[in-house]
């Protein structure tokens, strides 16, 4: 079975509104195993709105149109689709009423344009609408021989969402698709996306029931297992023998699961080793900093750090001498080592993190150019300093610098 | 001119990933009076994307495809355009020599798949990618005897819209659009939305060339000028006048326009000043700094500050007594006085902001409850310190509590 989307509504088209029905709608066919090949956005216009609801009729089985339901006269969506399917519009008494009703309860008198939302096309089913005055309708067709579903939504995510998960989910399981659609994302850091690619390039070209996709965030790359099944078990039976796969090509690369962070993860192994941390960090700005305390219930474990954006700061928190900084640079190995123990020290903390580096655009040197990094690790009397060099803007060096720093202490707290 | 945006990814049928990039271009269109009739999205299917890039040409002057620009195998924008338009794909020297020098610059062997990346449709111009390593191209054709444009960006948004501001827009605007649009953001903070809409709501209402909507953010609400003119100037014309109009009712709330951000408006103001600025925040883990430091010569007024997340640090590196901690609560207005004064202390900042509070979810209690949060602000001996009361998750009271210390700085210093 094969779904269509059309979203209608020229404030989405001028980039006003997220579309966000759309990234709904598209999860749950996906989850009732239903083919969604095609989304179309197009304005509040009767004449392209029916030439996009005719060109998905025909070539899909579900079309499910959102938005354009609402009162007034840009609303064209119940007309159009009148007027493509061949359906006059009819007045719904128990629309009407519950519609009358509602206005009475807020007090407000029923402008006669609303009595448009008490009609349907012929012969639909009316999905209700709790929290505003449109309804929709679910519409069973038959075009070129063939049976076909018409359904249609308002466009406000608050009542679009509830619908279909109490109206259109329902029909949508009675319709069947051909299986069930699961889906799990592996997080991976620390590779680029083209060495990612070279570790699994086989397993992305597969077809067949279990498809893996790669997608590239700034220093991360996920890879999702998609797969299809008779029921959600098989679906997830397939799902967990492909992660043991992966889990075998990328091992400790791997750094999560689906909604699991990097930071999240980091926390969980310093709750587990019973550790404390602090942080010391110049070019990152805080970032590393909010992105542990991100984490509720951080406070167990994170103690704190210095921002040491000034020299002096380094100096007098963290007691980096400033002929260190004279002869090295603040951006080197050996600033960032002092860094990281001279947190340690102030705070008493059995891990003391630290970055040094140059996040741009300006600020770069040919020997030290921008996107320059170093990270500092010191635990139990060692201390560690990796060079990273970044690309990308300030912002992205930024992040790619937390990344990195986190994936360090990750490593180092799976090691022992 | 008409336009019409193909996206391209499999992830955005599935709902995994929300499209930013339609929304972006679809307003860089309008700014530019392009219409834009229709967007579609298709998965990384041949087919179908070869049929909606030739439907889309053969009724809009202008084609937009995002996506599918990437190294991997399922990238397949670029051969589908080149069968589209009977354009082969030929190697650009000056990409492939970019492209190796990337990946000598960051020390990794460049893999044979991204050669694919320095191949471009015959007559087409580069757009180049100082981001990620898929550079977009500009094609001029001719299809059903009229000239059309074609032009592919990469999909990840940190790389499309540098590329479609730098490369995209001048182009753009070489092929002009009928009768102009222009918009503005008029950007507000310490309002909710409803209070905004009491004190504009006669403009909100407005038709005809100049309209207003308003659109609500965390701690932030925005109001969106959008007027049409015949020529760029008197559509900003229009726009100049309706942003005095509502100056004049919102004043020193307004704190910024179009990209200007508050930490960016914050920065101009110390500099100007020549102030230099030091923080120490608590619940907000390192967020306020991270703000400060996302501009760029944040280095000229921003020395660094503090992360006290444990009550140690306040006092070991503020000089927070343990006494005054124990006696008021580490959530406090003491406290916040004394962390913004600590902070002065250790620096010799001119001015030490501190931020103190509960970001939840747990932590909280019947006096002090989540969202509760002292913001202090010390400056020329004399320490003031506000109290809020944010609701939301953690990171929304994370970022509320930012964004009101960075307010309260800048209010502040628009005093004097």
């Amino acid at each position: 079975m094969d779904a269509e989307i059309i979203a209608i509504g020229t404030e989405l088209l001028l980039g006003f509104t997220v579309n966000t029905d759309t990234v709904f709608l598209g999860r749950v066919l996906a989850e009732n195993g239903i083919n969604c090949y095609r989304q179309v956005t197009v304005g509040d216009n009767k004449q392209r709105l029916a030439e996009a609801i005719r060109t998905a009729l025909g070539r899909a089985d579900l079309v499910i149109t959102c938005g354009g339901l609402g009162p007034t006269v840009d609303d064209i969506t119940l007309e159009t689709i009148a007027e493509v399917t061949g359906r006059p519009l009819i007045l719904h008494r128990a629309l009407e009423k519950r519609i009358r009703a509602r206005f009475r309860r807020i007090g407000i008198r029923m402008p006669a344009s609303n009595i448009r939302q008490a009609t349907i096309p012929k012969g639909a089913e009316v999905l209700s609408n709790d929290i505003g005055t449109a309804p929709g309708f679910f519409l069973k067709l038959n075009a070129a021989g063939r049976t076909k579903y018409l359904t249609a939504l308002p466009g406000p995510p608050a009542e679009l969402m509830p619908m279909t998960k109490r109206f259109l989910v329902p029909r949508l399981k009675r319709l069947g698709g051909a299986g069930i659609l699961r889906s799990r994302t592996i997080k991976v850091t620390g590779l680029t996306e083209s060495e990612v690619d070279a570790k699994v390039a086989d397993l992305l070209r597969l077809k067949g029931k279990t498809t893996i996709g790669i997608y590239a965030h700034p220093a991360q790359i996920d890879l999702r297992i998609t797969a299809r099944g008779d029921s959600p078990r098989a679906a997830e039976r397939l799902i967990n023998r492909m992660e043991k796969r992966l889990r075998g090509r990328l091992g400790k690369l791997i750094f999560g699961v689906d909604e699991e962070t990097l930071e999240g993860q980091v926390g969980t192994l310093l709750k587990r080793s019973k550790k404390t941390l602090a942080v010391a960090e110049s070019c990152t700005g805080g970032l590393l900093q909010n992105r542990l305390t991100d984490v509720a219930g951080s406070s167990d474990y994170f103690l704190g750090g210095i921002v040491a954006y000034s020299n002096d700061l380094k100096r007098l928190v963290l007691g980096v001498p400033l002929q260190a900084i004279r002869r090295h640079g603040a951006v080197s190995p050996e600033v960032a080592r002092m860094m990281a123990q001279g947190v340690c020290r102030l705070t008493e903390a059995r891990i003391g993190l630290s970055i040094t580096g140059i996040a741009g655009p300006s600020g770069g040197s040919k020997q030290k150019p921008v996107g320059l990094v170093y990270i500092g690790l010191s635990a139990g009397g060692k201390t560690q300093v990796i060079r990273c060099r970044f690309s990308g803007n300030r912002g992205v060096i930024k992040y790619r610098a937390s990344q990195a720093a986190l994936n360090l202490l990750r490593l180092h707290l799976l090691k022992g």
